[in-house]
């Protein structure tokens, strides 16, 4: 059996639709990596009452575990900490070595940022107020985390709004021991990922019903697809231990059927296999449509400055003629989007960066500028090799102007990642 | 007085972090400019007893309508439509137009996909059946939307998954005769905003502060204030038009206080504005730590290739030197993070692309690099003109790599905006 768990998400801008909250999926996921089942994630405005009836709610519902994020600042709004206080039945008394410690994070935090410490100060106070008896945990910004226990009912874990500040809190709130024996009341569960580029959902969704229909019982397992912006297709497996020769019974039909697509068994990201990939490599890309994008992916990776020489987005047909050397007359007579011009973008960063590597793309992102022959969507791509290797295609991309571009970037990806394992594209 | 609601996201995938929702805030938004108060967003799993007890919760909880979104699908896990009919209390029966209708859609869909439309016929008749006595909504996809009424409780509008259709449908769904009696109910509201840049939330909250020792009563003002990715600071307003007059002295007072750092009060976004402006100049960007995303931010923008020339990516010192001409020497003397270097990879970018317009980055974005002199967030800006015009700024930013990258881009834009409008920043 699982433990259960609910999760609160505060904020009105969040609730309001304003602002996309990134802190409840975050939670969730590492709630499922521990086996607990998250039964619902409840957004809640700054509003006391709606706070409280989501505890009671939840805690009604029977779950063991409540995860709360945001509404822990120093203005008046942030109310959290003493909800959750009322809900557990518990005053609030100041916690002295935290006052001091907040005090502390303030006073750098001002001298850093050149703040008048003045102004800061006041909520100092107000973020050392802690339930009585709660586990107060060592603050990421300037506000405690904190472990509540319920009286017969849920324990009640209250972290910081900010996403990293919440990221650097949660070990030590799994670690701290009320969470550990909620953990403790759970199965073991393992999970296990696949993740495949380049087929529809439905054609997934009848492999699982052959690899059934085969014999192979597929209850046992919990199984979500998703598929991921930019079509990448994940399959996520979540099953208890006993359940393990399923599992793999299930891996070997979708291998057997899919094996060409199949870029990941381990979890990794595109952009983390790219980056290993290229190491011992440089590479320039020369990018049209996607407007300086694939460098900006390329180079999120802490590190990549060793193998990205760097890349010209040639948004101009100007641009590409003048900084990449695409022939004009390449371009009058092949068009801007044509494999032609994809090819010379990819030789001309080669060429410009004194790098290994190339990456051209161009095409029509929109909404304007779509053709019969060349509709909104028509994208092309080349990856080449200083050493004259070409991998080349044309591909029909659907979506918006941003579907389009961010597309594109993974088509690219995922080309990078096959010329450099010298496997051709099943697309 | 608000009509009050509550919506419930459908679906595991969600719940289970893997899948960004994207219909919840886009539903709140709506309801919000329709005067309606969102009171709890909910998101459960495809398992009924959660979503039964969501239903439950929210109309136990008094709101006098429930939006769902999810599980209209044609397979067996979508069980929305019937948990709706249970929960209302009426019989699912079969809509016999619905089903032409729906069979039509399917036909259509199969030939234009080259699907095998036998296999999309079995979920026809599961998509037609409807709780009795509800109005169904004409399908955007296959699935029609519900309009349900409730004994004495909430009216239910059950609403497709898929945010096209969603969106599509929504019009249908409010002018349904159930829900425009909900809105009858509602008074009606004014939204009005302002948005900062380069101030801490701090400093906000003591202005409003003072605002209101100033005799102006806030109290009938639902203000929400939030700090969006790069630091803006954004402050919605919502209220009855009685408080008008109350709005107006509030965004006075912010005025009066803060006129140096508000960029805009009629809601668009910096990228929007910065486009209006660049529309007849030609620009083009050198990027060192920000990788290619500030080209990317501007080419997000359709129509942007009438303005954006292209950028350069000069990851490496030697890409700088090569492609934008940056000195070498003066790389050596003064470091590759300088604003000796933003300075020439802006002019470099003029020079090379023939544009107007030119911005220069470059910076430590970590997780390494950084020194005692130039630590991690440390970040060079210039933005300069073709006729000699220079702003130039170096700015300390918090954050990981991540964060710090992407408000670098932040800082370009508003640098942008104020060399566009001949106005120095206040940082």
């Amino acid at each position: 059996m699982s433990a259960r768990a609910g999760i609160i998400v505060t904020g009105t801008e969040v609730l309001s639709g304003r602002v996309a909250d990134a802190n409840g999926p975050w939670v969730s996921e590492r709630l499922s990596e521990l086996g607990v089942d998250v039964a619902h994630m409840i957004c809640v405005g700054d509003r006391a009452d709606d706070m409280t009836t989501a505890l009671r709610f939840l805690a009604g519902n029977g779950v063991d575990l409540i995860v709360t994020t945001g509404g822990l600042g120093p203005t008046a709004d942030d109310m959290t900490a003493e909800l959750v206080a009322a809900f557990a039945g518990r005053e609030m008394v100041l916690d002295e070595g935290m006052e001091r410690r907040i005090s502390e994070i303030v006073a750098e935090f001002a001298r850093r940022m050149n703040f008048d410490p003045a102004g800061l100060r006041e909520g100092t106070r107000k973020q050392a107020m802690v339930p009585q008896g709660s586990i107060a945990l060592d603050p990421a910004g300037t506000a405690p985390g904190l472990v509540v226990e319920t009286e017969a009912g849920p324990t009640v874990v209250v972290l910081p709004g900010p996403p990293r500040e919440l990221q650097t809190m949660w070990p030590a709130a799994v670690a701290a021991e009320p969470f550990a024996r909620v953990l403790e009341r759970s199965d073991e569960y393992a999970m296990a990922s696949m993740k495949m580029f380049g087929i529809p959902e439905s054609t997934l969704a009848k492999s699982l019903r052959e690899i059934e229909e085969g014999g192979v019982d597929l209850a046992p397992l919990e199984i979500t697809t998703c598929l991921r912006k930019g079509a990448e297709l994940e399959i996520d497996v979540r099953y208890t231990r006993d359940a393990e020769p399923l599992r793999e019974a299930l891996f070997d039909g979708l291998r057997e059927r899919h094996a060409a697509v199949i870029y990941t068994e381990s979890g990794e990201t595109i952009d983390e296999i790219v980056a290993g990939l290229l190491r011992g490599h440089t590479i320039a890309t020369g990018e049209s449509c996607t407007g300086g994008k694939l460098a900006g992916r390329l180079t999120d990776i802490p590190g990549s400055s060793d193998y990205v020489a760097g890349g010209v987005v040639a948004y101009s047909n100007e641009a590409k003629s003048r900084l990449l050397g695409v022939p004009a007359d390449v371009i009058e007579g092949k068009g801007a989007v044509s494999p032609e011009v994809a090819q010379a973008l990819a030789r001309g960063a080669i060429e410009r960066f004194g790098a290994d590597l190339g990456v051209g793309i161009t095409g029509v992102a929109g909404p304007g500028g779509g053709t019969e022959e060349k509709p909104v969507g028509f994208v092309c791509f080349c990856v080449a090799s200083a050493d004259g290797r070409v991998m080349a295609r044309d591909v029909q991309l659907p979506g918006n102007r941003s579907d389009v571009r961010e597309r594109s970037v993974s088509v690219a990806m995922h080309m990078l990642r096959r010329f450099l394992l010298g496997v051709e594209p099943p697309f």
